[in-house]
């Protein structure tokens, strides 16, 4: 295609029938996208040793397939978050190896296992029973993505010696994963007693004026802690790539 | 005046020129206010010791003047909240018997004593330096509503450690009124410390998605720990009225 | 278990091998936790005489089951609120002694007798018949938590003379619940009719601008009566909650 | 120009080139717009005996004296509202004949005395004193519209009493105005006790989560008292305008 | 009841077993209930030829056949409002006598005729086919009042003409209730060719950012056009309501 | 009725009994409704060889039955979007000649073969696989409405170089509709590349903190591309409309 | 620069020093910006005969002294928005050449003629006399982008015959903007009487529930009128460079 | 102090004078605080090499020298954010070994060079001149806190060339903050062009629409490419926080 197009360019030049001068004017008029630069793209994925991520919510069980499909041929793992247990149990028979995660409502399928690449630990904790479902596909994205994950479930800000009583595990990890809804207090709180990244993902549990995660989120916009960035409502899978990206650096 | 009325129609029931009839359909169509019911309110304020309140944002300075002098020929004490420094200092040339607290931007004349009221502690917990106004009008008004006041200040969530040291204090107060700001999250770890009431007050200090005290007011509303509950932003006031009722209760 | 640690270390120091400096300096590194710190929670309930309470919205049959059974275990009585009418009949199959509340939308398993706790009276008064499950709430909970609870419906602002008549009731009340939706004037004409505290919640009763609670949630807030504190749109329970720790106050 | 066209019709018609059916038709299809019917506007103003009105925030003294004055040729009564005190005095010396009103922050100029036009008593009621603004703008223009205009000011919800030793005076009423800040309250209450229209007017009173007046706007959309109508915050001009609407129907 | 209470004070105040001071000192603390205040409510309904109205949104089928029974066992005529088709047909096998409007979601027993009570007119404007529930339980409402109703559908403000061309419907009318979603814009536009009082009804109809009908809301509060008020989102039956207060006024 | 009128005065002018003078008076005062400017919307649609449009969302079969049907016999093409998969196949049922489109969730009838009337390209770009409905929408309507329409699906704004790869494309279109939910950040980009003008859709695709759409539609309306025009969220139709009469400029 | 690597490697092509395939190789790999692909913008403006702009707000006298020098030296003609008197009179201390608009509140210096290059013209209607500011800023951007500009202003919606007697001027344009504050529903109307695109522009214009110009702003968003797109709130200027692209099309 | 306590009870137990069960009991009951579980927190910012820091805003000039002298007296670097110009100049006097950053609004005192800590290089990306002063706040802190930093300013999304241009440097950063008003796009697109952790911070910049910073919030928080997370609005210090401490995980 247009790789076609440079290599008459330098083959003109090679044979003198064009030269350098005017060369270097067709090239500089050719359309980028023709130069391949967009082929970083194409392997970015598999060199991260990344899975391939469907976000499953509003998709059909046909084009879930097709592109569940078409992800599993470029050879990678796959993973699909906001699979529901309804349509998990349909994707399984077409994909019978793959595996469904009911409380991280996710499915994967690991064509060749999940290469270590984050050096330290991601820490998921997590508030209350009702914010697991967000914890859990916050710890199977960082998993799939190569972390070593470590999880802290049911230390709510109302039962502080709950949370003091792990603080040894809050020091050892190299970012740190803090889900809450209601007032969303939690990443504050664990902000306080670290020196490590906090990424706060607030959840839409709760009801009235939680207004579906606002309260939660606002609360961890505005911490008084230092160091701690946030996510959308829900966002387990965002926090964990985040969560990857900094368990890279300098890794 | 109105108890005139009432007392001659028994005159005249008692004399016999109005029949019991007649005297029965006349009570029912008197103005109910007639009788008294309005007088409770009347009285109320000197017979709870609590002091006559103005709230001063907004009152130009001779309103003041007219509705402090108005108070004092009451007998009762004054406090007058939200004065900032220059209309303080106005009143107080009219009134050298008024102080003026910067602190808590109030202006209070007492004319008699406080009259210790309530039977137990009322602490205020507040989070920032940033947060002490509102503190401060609290600590103010709990005082000349007659209750013993603690405070402890500068006791966020980001450093637990400062909150935990003060444990004690904390479960010796009947009723703990906690002033935060920014994300709010306070009151629900003092709520999971101790067994009193907590009465939140989120302050307007932050920036950005704090929203004039939004954030910490949704943070307040959804807080995990039972045992809360709110007054409006910045409501130093409200809530010291609401604590020393609180404080009164079996008092 | 901790103990033995700390234990061992005085015996050390008791027998000579081990100096005190070297002592002094293990106890300092020792989580905190092992104190025995977190015990204060552990009996908090029982000690109180408060019932073990679930939020049972998004939980699960399975889940309920499996928590409530723990619940019993450790002796006490088990409230579950939010419990809609399906799910409170798969529980009672699975819990023969427990009881549902169609009206407060809960179940309660009595394991012994409410104990009286609170002195005085809770109050509960409610401005109009769709309040009702969550003044029903309020009222449950309050008793299950040892109060003498009372009730007044159906007196919303738009027909004073109902609340007027009943003023005796709220005279006699130590704390006052106020149940309101829609423009939640209530708790402002009750708070202006009492000495008492009153605890104002906002329902998502109404269509429209009420925004699911939010105008009532506001007009509670902004109440111009002192006096008055709020709790979560529709958080019967935990206007409940601070009522009982209120009536516990000097009780 | 149009008037041509249809002059010329008329002029085929008398000649009888056209006939009546073929001028029908062409006459239907002439463009509204040329027939003159703005007209019908430029006489309203007088013909109801309104004043003309003026909305001065955000206009130059110069605008101002400029529309005053143009006002002022038309021979009707002037009505200028959100008049700061400083714009009214410089106004004042441009039209001696002015009144400045202060305590409605308006202007205004009697070319002629006001004839009564409404039939009924339109009632001015209002709940604190920071609300007085609002209420006297309304009580000025209902008076400027020829209305007979009564006032019932500070009964505020928190004080029942106060309002209910008034009821004399709402019964009487043709229309009320009910103008209230902060929860926003007082229309219900109101709208309880009488069978007339009641207009609400939420005023900007308040702090922190009034929301510059949206609680109580809120509040009054969400009245459960039928028969309450609402206008936008602070416009005391706009529900004294429908006021006199109303006051005039069947009048 | 209490009057007997009274006429029992009164006796005793003729017969001489009571003195007067002592007479009007029980006459103060009787609840003012007692004196008949209330009584002004219970006969207000009928008085005023207004049916009984239940809202039916929220309410099972029992409750709604206990209300309805308990209506109309108290003489007068039921009018239930957000009664869906199903509901509607359970509740006319319990009363035959019942007529359900599916155009207005409502149903109405007549038990006798509807007397006309308002002078003029009551006319109802809605700008989409969306809209018509909404109008059409308005108009039901104000029939059931004992209006005259007459309507003008379909007349959005993107087509002006069709407005126009009822002018002469506009003119006659007393009052005029103007439903509209999407943007509000019809109430100014109706607001700007009548000078008779318009009530302004936004409806939730409309998707993305009309918020389910805030925008038509805020788009009536800021009407430029004076002599328009506002009532809650789809409240058809509050803008009825008012409108029939309106149509009495000096009627 | 009114043309009786105007016959009138036509008849007094033919028979010389009124001057033209006076009848041009006379008629200029006639309200204008009268005169059939009505007509003029009437064939505004068939002229423009636009189709006939239904908003199918809230409507009832049988009620889009009717409508469809008194559609067609006006002669002209049909649209009606919002129609859900369920509703098409009951229409098809009645409408055999209609085609249903599953990917605009809409339902087509040509009666004629759609004339080409917008001179340039129709351009619709969409950011993500979601997005797809609201694009295809867009795109049904701009070819339904006369346009050559292209398409350019999945080039969000995190893998720009899938949208630089296009820009010939984008260059070649006279009007370009760009679909973006999430933050909405796709016409910024696309207005920054070309000079045309460009109609932002955003779509309610998103969770959490998009609140349905809102995030897109302000990050559309604060684009700091210049030429960035904006509809409500998912009006893919509105888009299409407008993008026809931009296409139609000078066309 | 990343010229002369290009350079290289074609001469060494040239000279046969690097063959073909590992030519092509090392362009691949080049950054795509040393092609000179972002050269395309630095000549668009002047291309297009635009004025360069800046947007004043929030900027220095300083800071736009140095700015506006800069774009003289490019050639072109500058347009700076949002320039108070203030400031505008201090900068044409600097730049003599500069004229000052105060109704448009922005500066412009013409150092060539203004080219027409829109074909037809383009209108600018405004609602109220508060909203000229913005008018006017979109009509000097108009004019100054090369278009033909005409103006109808202060013809809100509630006196329609201002506006429909302008139907003429409608008709005839090529794009109309439309300004609207308060209500925002000026656009719907425009809509509906032509088959232009309308570009509706919300005003800050407002006070109470107009929330800074949100009121009108989600009205045009909910236009019912086809056709409507919309810019952010008192963005004259964007409205008018989107106007002048669509003037453009097929110009 | 405290260590005193312990070192007491444990030279009890050491003599013999306390037994162990004691010695146990007493530790048990000691605040825990005495364990030196707070002086984790004492030497944390020295320990990291991080800077005192102190928000300015809302702190007066006294209170502001105040705790600047404590902060000097505890020996480390002192960083003052949100400080503007004139309270700038006073803290100068008071110390003259400040310097005041006008660009980042911020004053800092080195009492010691800055340690390099941060292993990698923060690279700070900025939408537009407007949000430079956010942009410089967060390069100055993370400079402070022992960072190389890098800047890459002006390259706003509507300008896609200028940033892709820096595509060398965005590859070359450890961790990247990108600074951004309006629409807030611009870290979706740097997401979507690195593998590095994005910190994106919201700014104040804009008018209508953009609130204050919202939309571009809601847009970062919506972003479509992953690894980005957020931080509060014009919050330049957090992200630099943020910044510095994943610039050290494996560091």
């Amino acid at each position: 295609m247009q790789s076609k197009t440079i290599e008459k360019i330098l083959q003109d030049v090679r044979d003198g029938s064009v030269d350098v001068a005017n060369a270097l004017e067709k090239l500089k008029h050719l359309p980028f996208e023709d130069l391949g630069c967009a082929t970083v793209d194409h392997h970015r994925t598999l060199r991260q040793g990344f899975p391939e991520v469907i976000f499953g919510q509003g998709k059909s069980i046909p084009q879930m397939r097709t592109i569940i499909q078409a992800l599993l041929d470029k050879g990678g793992n796959v993973l699909a978050t906001r699979v529901n247990r309804a349509k998990g149990a349909k994707l399984m028979e077409s994909f019978p190896q793959a595996v469904y995660h009911a409380d991280a409502r996710a499915l994967t399928i690991e064509q060749h296992p999940v290469e270590r690449r984050g050096r330290g630990k991601v820490l998921v904790v997590c508030a209350g029973t009702s914010d697991i479902p967000v914890a859990a596909e916050a710890v199977l994205t960082a998993e799939l993505m190569g972390n070593e994950v470590e999880k802290v479930y049911d230390v709510g800000v109302a039962g502080l010696h709950r949370l003091l009583a792990r603080r040894g595990t809050l020091s050892e990890a190299a970012v740190i994963i803090v889900v809450a809804g209601m007032e969303g207090a939690l990443p504050s709180v664990v902000g306080g007693l670290v020196d490590k990244p906090v990424i706060a993902v607030p959840t839409s549990v709760g009801y009235g004026a939680s207004f579906g995660g606002v309260a939660a989120l606002l609360g961890m916009l505005n911490s008084c802690a230092a160091g701690v960035t946030v996510v959308n409502i829900d966002n387990g899978f965002g926090a964990a790539y985040a969560a990857s990206l900094m368990n890279r650096v300098h890794g």
